[in-house]
């Protein structure tokens, strides 16, 4: 079969559409879990109504910060909440530069507008942060703080980096993102290869996204349980199970995940055999 | 939260990503069941790739058989073989049309020329015409056939309704669209509306794409389980498990289950609740 080219629109919205569908993944929404408040179709809706500002990052122009806040507020249109923040902050950039270095150049570039647009779009969403950031995205008094520091959105993001994992990819060059992509490519042709990479990733070190909800302890034992599987120790659908009862949501690692699934469509891997 | 309206573009994409979601949807692919070649995934992804012909399709200009062809030609980018054949057939003169009315206007308008383009996606496909059929897509001679009888999209239509449901919409004025968008609406708000909307029209008539496959008398005992199940007779899930293990799977009900979701969500009728 003859086909085009996909885009680059087009591969952020498939690796949006892969990562939700993976199964077992354990503690996320999948293609067999909902959470109560945030289903499968509302991961699925965002994945279509990102294309504007997917379409826009694609463009090569205009600046991160606002078109992150775009994919934000066209994505709010259902009532699941946020489902793609974090990986908006990968993709944007990714999209924007066409990979890793083009993105690095574009993050060097933010400004303070950028911090300012992002710092809204941030609000919009029910995204928790650290809770002693002087930084507060709900303190007014915050757009205030960036404006009077003259902080570019890079210089948010080192700020964060320490307590978000997503965060620190932009300060350390997408690290975990281009693992996750080998990752991908190492294991192989195939939508299998998806649940391991999140897994492996998710063994590596412990999601800030748990970090900020549950608490360091229940994060890195989260850590231990994903390498407990690789291992063959512990069977992901029970290590699913409990997670999910326990409502631990291992989202930044699904954030990475999707950016990984991005990069490795790029560079010939294919979810499809 | 402030909301742009959705596009019809949106609307059509939701729709196919809703359908193949619901479940259970007996016998069809859906959240919990693949079939060995063609998989959520294949069907997710072509509500991706779709776009590009839609976006088309809402310009309401250019010619209707070539756009379902294009539609054809962008969503077989994967190994999943046909996904939504029958569904472009519905929506894409729905979309050019901004409705039922309009898609009437947008038919009678069709000619030879729309004919073959259509003929030309036909063969790009898997899908089976009716065995005895004079105008084979297989057969070269069809083309000849359509040009030395000046056919236009509509007469093929019209050729083809006895025996196929979708092609009978087109020539009837979208009576089990219009019926399935009603019942989306009277059955409620909600995600789960959509399997009774798909059982109620399953048990309605025969589907055809059973008919072609497995004969007469397996669509119609399939439509009188149907039946069973909304009398409360049947569980639904032991009827999608039977359907799915004998293969049997009612493609042009949910061709038309996506066609009337797309009528609905512009109507009104919510799946976000």
């Amino acid at each position: 079969m003859t086909c085009h080219q996909m885009t680059r629109v087009e591969r952020a919205q498939l690796a949006m559409m892969l990562e939700v569908c993976a199964y077992p993944k354990p503690g996320n929404v999948d293609r067999c879990h909902d959470y109560p408040d945030t289903r499968l179709e509302h991961f699925l809706a965002s994945t279509i109504m990102a294309r504007p500002a997917l379409e826009e990052a694609s463009r090569g122009s205009g600046r991160i910060g606002e078109i992150i806040g775009h994919a934000v507020r066209d994505t709010n249109c259902h009532e699941g909440g946020n489902t793609h923040f974090g990986a908006f902050i990968l993709l944007i950039p990714l999209v924007y530069g066409d990979g890793i270095d083009g993105a690095l150049e574009a993050i060097a570039k933010t400004d303070t507008s950028d911090a300012i647009a992002f710092y809204k779009a941030f609000a919009m969403t029910a995204v928790r942060m650290n809770e002693t950031d002087e930084l507060d995205v709900n303190d007014p008094h915050t757009l205030t703080l960036i404006r009077e520091r003259d902080m570019t959105l890079l210089d948010i993001m080192q700020h964060s980096a320490a307590h978000d994992m997503i965060a620190r990819e932009w300060v350390t060059g997408f690290p975990q993102t281009r693992r996750g992509a080998d990752l991908l490519k190492e294991l192989g042709l195939g939508r299998n290869s998806i649940t391991d990479t999140f897994l492996t990733l998710l063994a590596a070190e412990p999601d800030t996204f748990i970090i900020k909800k549950h608490g360091n302890a229940i994060a890195r034992e989260t850590m231990e349980r994903a390498r407990d599987v690789l291992d063959g120790n512990l069977s992901a659908t029970s290590f699913d199970a409990d997670l999910i009862q326990r409502g631990i949501n291992p989202g930044s690692v699904a954030d990475i995940t999707i950016a990984a699934i991005y990069l490795a469509l790029g560079e010939g891997w294919s979810w499809d055999s």
